[in-house]
């Protein structure tokens, strides 16, 4: 078979699919990056020593293969968590761990279910796993459609709480509601958790059908390093272990993640004053300038801009991002969900950052295009 | 669903699997580990400078997130094969790109094939995927048996080359008789070939139902930072690449592997070391004792060891193993494989441990559970 076309072979469904989108990742200097949620601040310092110490003389250490279990990693998280070992999966980012999850529990006869919007990974999961997939739509309300997911009859529903890209927490009252009606497994992704009043981490005990997925990306500054992990009944995790690549966590960030979580109170410091950022801009943008703008229990803040003529609306989005774009100034747009099209989602940077976009909003609001 | 059984959610085919099982990684000190084909040889020294520099001041990089294509290192991938940057994909080690291969390719309707003995990742990607297998066995004379796999009617077939755990090469006028008249993918796995006399890398010109598979695990000495990748057409890429996770190299391991490529006068000093010590030990165990021992291609020998009475078998290479074991050294017996029950393998190791590994066995002659 010389030359031919190598496409006809590959599975129908992939051929098809849309891969997920990430933010762009700009390898200029100057940029205001706010687009990916990243952290603005460096994590522990404990964490470079902890990779010196494992590359160790000459990076010797690097020749051997990492702990396939990530045992010493599972042990902190279970410890910080009040969970035991056995609740502990690690992944090469929570993006593993939901596409483990997938593998585990969804199929052409066993639909995942999401919200909308949500964050956008797992459409492209269910694509990728050729399985159903059954959508709840959400409006600016946010209340959770507690019987329409009980309802669903998904296998398995992702809920990203706090919601991506709104950043609107739900109540861990409704999350129980859902547990004790549901009869699939509801995976809580709390990616951003650490930055919000509740967590669904205590309703563990009690419901076996329940996974929660945290990750170091966010709240740890360690997006560059690729660790998340998945809290649930033994009986998940074992299932999850199943389809897990062995050595899917490398040396360097299984020491990077546990000197991370060995020092709580830096990372309680940097969770801190990216909250406080968000408030006050929260407020400075709804109240000040009267944008619609969600109440974010997360590390952005999902704002709806009105132009010079107060008008709102997709094409003010654009061209609000496409300013912010032109001077530099990266957030994100979601042009196709309809609840969110009018809106930007701005990751919380550091008092700089912020001071950048609020006065490059302010230059737009002024400038022609905006009349 | 309050304490339910969650096992009963899972899908029915990855309730029933066997994981893959690593070869054991001790923690304590003392041990000879030559049981799962790591380099005894640091890695270039500009490995471990690359991952301070990406770690900078204070791990301050480490906060966002990696390139999602590893643009970089693909780019040193395709220069060192001579190919173009959109015929190779970057995985988190070669198992995620054996992973995606079987995602892309296999299902219910689209078996995978490979030989017996293979690298037995295979059928467990086979089992997690709930596809068709199609197993082609070889016997002691491993000569490939071409018109079996071209008429085998998998959609992708899996070929280790050299082979694991026999070491033993395939020709290249071999692999292209199949490439010629087989209908499906034929993956090459050449985590071994840089021990090797051939390869298939000269093959993929004109073969686009070629993919050729590499790890920096082995001869570059990178096991724990879990970086290979794939050569392949480029429609094939697209397709790993559309079900790949967006970020699933970390930023230290796309730094390390980059700085190892571009040593290649290290990179080569440790390949040549470690084949004249196989071949020494081939030589040794061969002609010395008189064990049967495949003429290997790659990092490992494997012999079928005799005991004091002459005898060969399942029974006496679990009481070397054990033998070995006893005195801390780490070999790998594969009991449940037809061909090489009666074999060991033993991982090329430094001058010092190949000695240990070698007295071991002259010790385990010489005891008395050998008479």
């Amino acid at each position: 078979m010389k030359g031919a076309d190598t496409g006809r072979l590959g599975l129908a469904h992939v051929a098809k699919l849309h891969a997920y989108s990430p933010g762009l990742q700009p390898s200029g200097p100057g940029w205001v990056k706010l687009n990916t949620n990243e952290c603005p601040y460096p994590p522990s310092p404990r964490v470079a020593e902890a990779i010196l110490r494992e590359v160790g003389a000459e990076g010797a250490a690097l020749r051997l293969y990492p702990d396939p279990a990530s045992s010493a990693l599972r042990l902190a998280v279970a410890r910080l968590h009040g969970v035991a070992g056995a609740n502990v999966c690690i992944g090469n980012g929570s993006d593993d761990i939901l596409n483990l999850l997938v593998r585990c529990f969804c199929g052409p006869a066993a639909a995942a279910g999401f919200t909308l919007p949500c964050y956008s990974l797992y459409p492209v999961l269910v694509g990728i796993q050729d399985c159903g997939a059954f959508a709840v739509e959400l409006d600016r309300g946010m209340r959770l459609p507690v019987e329409r997911i009980a309802a669903s009859g998904a296998r398995l529903f992702f809920l990203t709480s706090p919601n991506a890209p709104t950043g609107v927490g739900f109540p861990s009252s409704d999350i129980l509601r859902i547990l004790d009606s549901f009869g699939g497994i509801l995976v809580v992704d709390e990616a951003y958790a650490p930055f919000a009043r509740e967590n669904a981490v205590g309703l563990l005990a009690g419901h076996a059908n329940l996974v929660v997925v945290r990750t170091l990306s966010k709240a740890y500054a360690l997006a560059g390093i690729r660790v998340g992990y998945a809290l649930a009944d033994p009986g998940v995790i074992a299932l999850v272990d199943r389809v897990r690549d062995t050595y899917n966590v490398s040396r360097l960030s299984q020491a990077a993640a546990l000197a991370a979580l060995g020092d709580p109170d830096h990372h309680l410091r940097v969770v801190s004053k990216i909250k406080a950022t968000r408030d006050l801009y929260i407020k400075m943008w709804s109240e000040g300038r009267g944008w619609f703008t969600f109440p974010s229990q997360a590390n952005f803040i999902c704002t709806e801009p009105r132009d010079r003529g107060g008008r709102a609306g997709p094409a003010v989005a654009r061209q609000a991002f496409d300013f912010l774009f032109s001077r530099k100034v990266l957030v994100r747009h979601f042009p196709s969900d309809a609840l969110t099209a009018s809106f930007l989602r701005i990751s919380v940077g550091s008092d700089d950052e912020m001071l950048v976009v609020d006065h490059t909003l302010e230059a737009w609001l002024k400038a022609p295009q905006s009349a």
